[in-house]
This record gives C-alpha cells, sequence and structure tokens, in this order.
C-alpha cells in the first residue's frame, strides 16, 4: 500500500508547511524545469537557475509517458534521485510525474507535489491512490475535458481525503494547428469561481512552440492565475523530449523580468 | 506480478482458441451486454439473449471508470461472478474493462477478452501490463486520441508482446450536441488498412441515445467493421449506467434481424 | 431582382418536373463531377461517364470559393457554358454552387440544382435569395455548424417560401488530421428524423483522400442517405483542386459496382 | 457599384485621417455598444457611456446575421441612422457589421469601419466587395478557422487592395460546454508576428457569459491585443439580442477602470 512507500516522513512535514505558507503569501508559484530529466548536470544546473529566478519549484520528469514506445520514457528512479540532488542543493520544491503504484511508491521520498499528467486526468485508480497520500497533487487538464470532466477528476481527490491540489490548465485539443494546443485562459477564472484551489497554467505545453510563451505567460497572470508551469533546458534544441517549446535560460530569465510588473499588477510578488 | 493471477489455464487455452478460430471464419463479431453488471438475473437474463441473437460475446462492466465519484463504480468482483456464472451458462466469450493491475488479476480467469476504456487508452502502465497477459485487449479509442495515438497505445502492446488486439471505434469528441460523441466512420476503413487487427464499433457510446443505433450499426458493417459492440439493458429506463443509449431486448432483436442483409453483403454471416 | 435573372422558364419547369418525379421514386440518387469545370473537353468527357454510370446529376463548380485568393477561382459564366452543353449531351441534372446574387443570376439559366457550400451555409443574405428561387437548393454543411444551426439555415430558406431542399453532409471539422473532415454519419439518421428533405452525404470532402470513399459511400447508403455527390476528374493528378479526393473514371465505375448490392439492400435503386 | 454608394465623402476622409492618427498613437482601441441598436434613446445613452470612458469606437448592430429567421434580424437602416445621430453627438467611431452588398451601401455613408461578422469570413464575395472600399474593415475569425484561413480572407482584402485592416479574435468552437467559445488567447501574440495589423480581442462573444469578461479583458492586453470590442447594453436582462453577455454600464466602467494598469504596463493608454 502507498502508506509503505512513506519514507523521509520528518522532511515531508516540513515540505507541506512550505507549502502551506506558500498558499498564505501572495507569491506567484513558478514551476520550471525540464520535460525529463536527462542527467544530474542539466537538473542540478536548471535548477540553479530556477532557484535564482524567484521560482518556487523545480519540475522534471522521470516517467514519462510518451505516445509512443519507442520514444524515451524517462530515467525512472535514477531521475529521481537526481532531482533529490537537485532539491537539496537548492531548496526548491520538486515536482513530478507519476503514472501508477509503482512511480508512486518511488516518487514519494523526493517528490513535493505529484503531477497526475493530462492522459492520467480520468485515471481513476491512480486517483483513487493519490487521494491517500498526504502530498499537494498538480492535476493537470486532459487533453479534451471539459471543466466539469475536471472537476470530477477534483472530486475523486477530495472523496478519498486529499485536498491538497493544484489545478494546472494546459491547453485543449482544437482544430487549430499553428499551436500544439489551444490554451483556454478562460479556464482560469472559471476554476477561481468553482474551486478553492490555485490554478497555474502550463503555457509550454499549451503553445507548443517558443516562441509565444511570455505572452501567453502574461495573459495567465492577467487572468488570475496563482503560478506557471515552465519547461526549460540549457539546450532545448538537444532536449530528448519537448525541445521545440523549452525556453533556454535566457529566454527563461528575460521572461521572468517581463513577467515582474505583470505579477505586481496582480497584487502578488515573484 | 500480472502472471502470479492466472488461474483456469487450460479454460484459457480453450478460450483463445474459439478466437484464433472465430478470426479464422467470417463470423460477423458481435458483443453485446449491460454497461455494467448490476445484479445476477440482470446478466443472466441478458446472456441468454445474446446468445440467442448469434452473438459472440457478452459484455458487462465490474469496474467502471465514471466522471463523478459518487456515481455508481460498477460491483467488482461479486460482478465477475455473475459473469463467470453467464458464462458457464451460455458459452459466450466474456468482454470486461480492466483499470489497474488489482483489477486485471481479478478479471484474469473470468475475462476471454480484456477492455480497455477510452480514459484509459494513453494510461501506459497499463498497457504494459496487458501486453505480458496472453489474451485479446480490446482497446478502445481514447475521447479525443487521433488515429495516430491509437497506432501508439496499439504499439505499446505489440511491443510487450501481445498482438491479439481488437480496436473498437466509440465516437470522438466533437461540438456536436446531438449526439454523445460523433462516430468517426473513417476510422474504421483506415484503421483495416493500417492495422492487420478486427475493427469494431460501439454504436452506442457513439450515440448516447437509442435511436440511432441500428442506422450507425448498418453504417459500420457497411464500412468494413468486422463487427459490433451494443449496450443492451432488460430494462434501459431503470438501469444504473447509459440507459438511455441501451436498447432492450426487443429493440436489440429487431436491431439484428435488420442487419443480417447487409452483413450478408459484407461477405460475413452473424 | 433575382426573378429577372430567370431565362428560359420552359426547361426550368421540365427540370423541376424531373426533380419531384426523382424524389417520388426509389432512385438512389448520385451527383457526380469535377470539384470545377477546367474546360470543356473535361466536363463532356465527364459528363457521359457520369450520365451511363446510372447517376442523376452532373457536378461541377464555375464559382469556386477557395481559401487563398491566389487559388484558382472557377471559369465562372464560361463554365456554365460548358455545363450547359454537358447537359443537353446527356440530360443529366445540372448541380452548381453559387456564391452571390451575382453568380445566382449567371447560374438560373444553366442550373437544376443551386448549390450552397459549407462556407456560406450562414451566409444568411445568400440564403434569403435562395428561398425566393423556384429551384432545389442543395445546402451544404458548414463546415463546424451543429445540427441545430443547419436546420437553422434551412428555415431561411422556408420562411422565404423555398421548400425544394437537398440536405448534404460532407464532414466536420474535428482534431482528427488523416482526414481532412470527419464524415458524421450520424447527422444522416438524424437528418431523416428532424427534416421530409433527401439528405445526401459528400465523402470526397469528409475524406479528403481517395482511398476510403467506396467505404465511406457504402456507409452513407447503409446509415439511410437518398444519395451521394462524388468528385470524379479524368485525371485527378492534374486537377487543378481537390485532385487527392478525386476518384479517376475507372476508380468510379468500379465504385458505382460495388455500391449495387448495398443500394439494393436499402431498397433502392441506382 | 459600391462606389456608387459612398456620400458625404469629405467626412470620410475626416474619418480616416481619425483611424490612421489612431493607429499612430499609443492608444488601446476600445470599442463598446449593443450586440444590436435597438432604437434612439438605447444607443444614445449607450454612446455618452462609451465616450466617457475613453473608448475610441461605439459598435452597434444594424443587420444581425441570427441562426434562426424569426430571431430579431435588427433594425436595419433606421439603425444606422440612429448610430448616426450617436456619432454626431459623441465623435466617436461607427462600427457596425455589413452582409451584403446592399446593406454596405447603406452603412457607408454612417459607418467608420465595416464590421465583417464570423459567419462571414470565409464569404469571399463580401470581401471582394470590401476590397473595394476606403474604410477600415474589422474582419472577425470565422467560428472554426484556423489561423490559416483567417489570413486567406485577409489575403481577398489586400489582394483587392485593402489594407486596413482590423483582426478581431472572438473565440472559437470546441467542445467545452462552460462558456460559448474559446478565447483562443494564443492567436493575438501569433497574428502580431505574422500581419502588420491591429488585433483586437471580443471576449463576450468568446465567454458568451458576464462574469468572466473582465479576466478575458486583461489576459488580451497582457498577450498583447492593441484592443478590444465589448458588449454593454443599458438593460442586459432585456436585450433583444446576447444580454447574458453583454454588460450593464456600471460593469463596463468598472472593467475599463480595472483595465488601467494593464494597459499601462502594456506601455498604452485607454
Amino acid at each position: 500500500m502507498v502508506k509503505n512507500g512513506f519514507k523521509g516522513g520528518t522532511r515531508l512535514f516540513v515540505d507541506l508547511k512550505i507549502w502551506e505558507d506558500l498558499l498564505k503569501s501572495n507569491r506567484f508559484l513558478v514551476f520550471a524545469g525540464p520535460c525529463a530529466v536527462e542527467n544530474l548536470e542539466q537538473i542540478i544546473e536548471t535548477a540553479k537557475i530556477v532557484k535564482d529566478s524567484g521560482a518556487v519549484g523545480l519540475r522534471g520528469g522521470a516517467f514519462k509517458p510518451r505516445t509512443r514506445p519507442e520514444s524515451f520514457q524517462g530515467l525512472g528512479e535514477e531521475a529521481l534521485k537526481y532531482l533529490a540532488l537537485a532539491k537539496a542543493e537548492t531548496g526548491l520544491l520538486v515536482v513530478t510525474e507519476v503514472i501508477d503504484e509503482d512511480s508512486l511508491n518511488k516518487a514519494l521520498p523526493v517528490a513535493d507535489i505529484l503531477q497526475v499528467g493530462s492522459r492520467n486526468m480520468q485515471n481513476y485508480a491512480l486517483l483513487k491512490l493519490l487521494a491517500k497520500v498526504d502530498k499537494p497533487v498538480l492535476l493537470k487538464r486532459g487533453l479534451a475535458a471539459t471543466l466539469e470532466e475536471w472537476l470530477g477528476a477534483v472530486a475523486y481527490l477530495e472523496k478519498g481525503g486529499n485536498r491538497k491540489i493544484i489545478l494546472c490548465e494546459r491547453g485543449i485539443r482544437t482544430f487549430e494547428t499553428m499551436t500544439r494546443n489551444t490554451l483556454d485562459i478562460s479556464a482560469v477564472p472559471l476554476l477561481k469561481k468553482l474551486t478553492p484551489y490555485p490554478v497555474i497554467v502550463d503555457p509550454s505545453h499549451a503553445a507548443g512552440r517558443r516562441d509565444i510563451i511570455p505572452s501567453l505567460a502574461k495573459a495567465a497572470v492577467a487572468a488570475g492565475a496563482d503560478g506557471l508551469l515552465i519547461e526549460i533546458h540549457p539546450e532545448p534544441e538537444r532536449a530528448l523530449s519537448d525541445g521545440q517549446q523549452s525556453l533556454n535560460f535566457q529566454e527563461y530569465e528575460q521572461l521572468i523580468n517581463e513577467l515582474k510588473p505583470w505579477v505586481h499588477v496582480a497584487g502578488k510578488r515573484l
């Protein structure tokens, strides 16, 4: 059972405390990092940049659900080890995706926030497991999920006893082809009305292309989002996945600088 | 591991033999039954009707992924017991949905064909488990999955060693509201070209309404489908789920009769 | 006014009579021809093939609404002259698209059936003009029109006094990319229930690719369609538009032969 | 011909001058007003509020394309007369929709900006007429038009000689039902890269509901939009059309006040 997977209980308590304090503060919550953890150097280097930018969390995939089985599926436990080292180095909260009971048990000692990816938003078996975990769950919207269905997934977590939920709008599937998905910016104010949870936006997956990420990020701030989930990579053109939608460090730092006045108008701070 | 879940190995062999013989025959493959197994009487009564109609399989849900946690989630192991009894009574192949390792282990001794539902088409952890099972997998198309993504899910089964695959088109999400989903009839000829697997159609979920199911079923036959998955219920208006799209027994028998000349033109038999 | 555009009144009467007789018969209504009329030889040659196949009408575009202004926009009046000659030669009903008052006035003396294309389904100014014309209107479904909205467009024709309506399902816009559009086969039985008008299917625009047109055509027959609108061309690879979805003559003749047993089961004849 | 419809040439020149000066300024371009002009009092009262808010233009429909012919179709010429009076009173630029040559000729003496509605984005006959007019055209995105197709419509105006174009993103059709359409906020930065024209956003049609219009408006500013098109009405609950998405005067004034700091960060002024 999941409970058995808990290790390092003391640290866990600390993390939750940090999270709860964050939610009470007026911090704008930026999580940044690579699509997938690729090696130790990459993640440590990235974590430092993320820390310096004023972000609160480091994202990085260890278990990657990919459309084809031939595609890179993530480094698994090795990635978790690197994330733990990056966390020790920077103090950032670690967000990583889990896909089943096994990956959940492995991620629990390292992750501060457990991500459910779009493809698994309606994997209710997984949600029922996460409902029993005492950690925040970052629940991404399904690729073609209505808000009603997303709230249904939220209800599975709530019913099982977990109300530490972060909702992440990451674009929905439409007919438009110039972007990978269509960012449903309306979801932000609607969810703020319908739920008590923080709502963040992932402009990287929504756009699927680097050039408009700053505009989408600012729009998210203005629409009332509580934070952002951003893909960055030391060398996007060499990334093992999602390179075309990852910012390099310089682009990321510029984005954060550009965001500041908008975050300020929103009454928050980075 | 899944292997440990195998019970009743002899019967299993027989089932696979039946399946392989079916595929070599020119039988049009009809699977019918309720959305969810609700009680023993319901499933036995339904199984007899299904058997008499010339169908090859009985469908019935034991583990139901539902949009809201308050909704009926299926009878679980009890349902499997009833399905086993219905199978003993009629000799029909049993199709039932699995949602994780636990439900898979429970379903294995009873199910002849393991169904992956739309919401789990991209649950690759589940697909990797099913890839190791020596039974046919009925893989439903995801609600908003492209054919490319569906073929990606197929590749997970193949890569893991399971090539006993049945593809089931069940309608995709569009803007149209008069139907629950939009049956993508083009998927049938495309999949027949792109894969060696039987392709069946679920007109019940596509339509979400009883009245046009016969038209969609005939269209499926004409488009080249190898079979149908149809929801029926002794009293649809009392069904615990999907009642509005379930045929009653009389409607089902009439549908089968109406289908016969079309199946004949297709060079197959019921 | 449109009325002033009427020429050759006597022949017009004959055409309407033919149309009304057709609707009372059990003929399955096939309309075939090129996307655009390109030259006299092309359309005469095509018309003969169409006539020999047992089809009732010749389709051919004179005024082509194209996504880009640089694209071939049709031969206009010259095309109408060629269509008139093809009609004189074969006796086929001529279907051609109109896009405004000017093209309507020009088409009236030649066309037996006036087509409203998908892009103009909600061009209510055009529908109000057509509502005053004493000829059948072939109203294509808008690219992303719901059935409700399509019925709204029908109501514009009815309100203005024209109840000679043919509805043509031609695929809707979805996320799927292997086909140009997604044929909404459910629209056929729904429209047959909701309106008294003939419902035909355009598998060519739905598929956007030659290979699955026969399967879609058969599905349309089985779903209860009253006819088909099919793009054919003497040399599809040289067509000025829509070549990739046009059948050559041999493919068209084979399609018609393959359709016959299905049309027979539907209780109709070609 | 359209040219014959020109009246009041001198004033026209002045209007264009105003428009050109506006584009050279750093004004954020707000157009507000009712969906449809309903009576003189309504439009005069609204125009004063719009003027006082610092907006540049008054929107108001005279010719309304409605899904059903029974619905209110606009007051036509009477509405134009009222708009002219409102313009005389306030000096606001008048934006109104045209749907064919007749309505265009009637609107020309009054309108400063000619609107093409979503349903007519691919009405190329209408675009060709507007391409010959020496006034700005506000081209709304089609309900399910890709950006490519929208740029195709732009190319029709450009090819005919009219480069006074304003692009208006107003939401696209998706599966989501909590909003009338899905505001495609990504369209704003993409169009700013791909065209030299002002890009404005219509949050009213995108949302289809009053409550999230302020959030969408702010998001539009942050994404880089040059302006907004907003539906307002003295008594939304009594509006003849689109009442549920219209702001009342107090809500509108509050929105404008809330927008100011965002517009300021964008380097513009109201």
